[in-house]
């Protein structure tokens, strides 16, 4: 029988949540909603949808390798170079593909946790070391990770807003880190949820690629554009960091459908506006009713919220998944007496609401 | 300045060939046809775009990161077990992810050259050795492989047929083959282009899998199926080899669209006949074509022929853009006179015979 690879051994698969009908099935319930999995609750914008209905004329080829259009869409919305771009199969595989290209074993990474799993998998599968600071009120230590760092450190990966938590760090704390950190270490911004973000101390990282050139900011079409289900992000980085980074990256990572839904729905800015406005809504939404029902939260600054209910959560997620509501129950994340709850439509929240009093009573 | 990891330093990032439209505008051409990357010429199953469609009803939910629907269709098809399954963003993302799963610095890695590719990329990346065996009779050179296997050997690559050449190693040779080596080194046995050989000696490799569990068998929905555009591939093994691929894989690593398209197209083996049979009447009319022209080739088992120009095949493969023919030139694969030519529609081929006589003149 074969052997994998030593590092391999201790890794597990990813078991993935329980789809919707299995629920329905288990429990017996006609309607069921699932607001785990921070997925955008309005769709996408119906010029996406339509542009990739256009792709099904040429099926049969191959992707563009070098995603010319989105790149060219991106560089002029941001004002930027079109090689300080590379594009991933979702921010999931340009955190796979940066463990690939920068981390060796003995090497080492920093970030904090809880955070994004798929930092210490990047860096596990490797063989690398990942340093994991806790959180301080929920929100990333940076002065804990600074003091981490070691000639060893390779790569420090910071989630802001911080999924699970939805805490941010601000402006002026990130360009005092970044000051702090030695150049030879990659900073990765993980910024999935930039643009639901409202609170105006949240950073603007963009500018500070032209002073340093060890970071690479991540931005996704999975959340705010609603295209998770065609898997595409892409980061932004100084050139150099790019080519490195592309050698090691398939020749065909995303497929055409994602990267024509892309720039459709990048021009399609009033979608964009309507889904945060929503998002905001709700949100104050689901703050008056989590008050009035007396639940305690972290108020999350992107489409999702930690809530302690002050109960085991795994026991806690089962009575949900009784009353037709599938969270993403906080043990996963250390986080025991909590469930992360994404923001779903005014209705969902309404069920989940409901559902909450019920329990909790 | 960030530095890579060491193994990366000497990779370099894929150039992907020119588009159609950069040719027309370079030679100034209308009509410019492209038969050089394997591409279905016949696009995909109708049913599998009206099933793409559908899938853009929920735009913005993960993928279902299990594959569960097309798992139990390919299982059912196989007569195998769903636990034999992994799925992949095409063969090139299962390749990468065999290597990450089996392959560490000082590891060995066996294939044949010229053949695809990925094989070496995969094993470059993560710091192991290939080993590259030269063709025989532009046919894999099974007892040249087994002859340099040591110790370090962990992964053997065979490409059948074999790309870039087309020619195929038969049942006999491959069990003989599979026989001779250790059970502790796992054989790749890529066959991308499986659904379009006629050749009654071509392997049935499914079988096999009951006996040895050091194999993986690679299909793809990229070709015969027409669906490169969406990335969708499938490896086949022992449930222990799967399991350690999915400890590796990433956990959203196929779209919903593919998943889904790759599902209908499956279902549609109206499609498949119908290509299987207008890509054997015009590889005929091809080779009658080459033949009335004393224009020498290797006959090829799959959807694409290597000819012999005997000139040089980076100034031919300039006079066929210039003539409105992009095809893939032979010094890519170290094969200096010949080219790889795609067989597209009888009509592609017309112009490609027409291009063919006016250049040798």
């Amino acid at each position: 029988m074969v052997n994998c690879r030593k590092e391999v051994e201790s890794l597990r698969a990813y078991v993935p949540g329980k789809p919707i009908d299995d629920v329905k099935r288990e429990f017996n319930l006609d309607h069921v909603i699932k607001i785990a999995s921070n997925e955008n609750p309005y769709g996408c914008s119906e010029k996406a949808k339509q542009t990739i209905i256009e792709t099904l004329k040429t099926p049969s080829l191959y992707p563009d390798g070098n995603c010319t259009k989105l790149r060219n869409a991106i560089a002029k919305k941001m004002n930027i170079e079109t090689n300080q771009l590379v594009f991933g199969a979702g921010s999931d595989e340009l955190l796979s593909i940066i463990g690939r290209t920068f981390i060796g074993p003995s090497d080492e990474a920093i970030t904090c946790t809880p955070s994004f799993a798929q930092y210490s998998a990047s860096v596990n599968t490797m063989g690398g070391k990942i340093i994991q600071v806790p959180l301080i009120n929920h929100t990333y230590d940076l002065n804990g990770i600074a003091d981490q760092v070691t000639d060893r450190t390779k790569v420090i990966f910071i989630s802001n807003p911080n999924n699970p938590t939805g805490t941010i760090i601000t402006e002026k704390e990130q360009l005092e880190f970044i000051k702090k950190i030695p150049n030879d270490i990659l900073i990765v911004l993980d910024e999935a949820y930039y643009e639901f973000v409202s609170d105006e101390s949240y950073p603007e990282s963009l500018p500070l690629l032209e002073e340093y050139d060890n970071l690479i900011i991540l931005r996704t079409f999975s959340k705010m554009y609603g295209l998770a289900s065609l898997r595409v992000g892409y980061g932004i980085a100084h050139p150099k960091i790019i080519d490195y980074i592309n050698r090691v990256r398939g020749p065909f990572n995303v497929t055409t459908q994602a990267q024509e839904g892309a720039v459709a729905a990048l021009s399609d800015q009033e979608f964009v506006k309507k889904v945060y406005a929503a998002n905001n809504e709700v949100k104050k939404y689901t703050y008056e009713g989590l008050d009035r029902l007396g639940i305690e939260y972290i108020e999350g600054h992107g489409n999702f919220l930690m809530i302690n209910f002050n109960k085991p959560s795994k026991e806690l997620f089962v009575e949900f998944e009784k009353k037709g509501v599938i969270l993403r129950p906080g043990y996963l994340f250390g986080m025991d007496t909590y469930q992360r709850v994404s923001l779903g439509t005014k209705e969902e929240m309404k069920v989940f609401l409901e559902a909450c009093e019920q329990i909790i009573k």
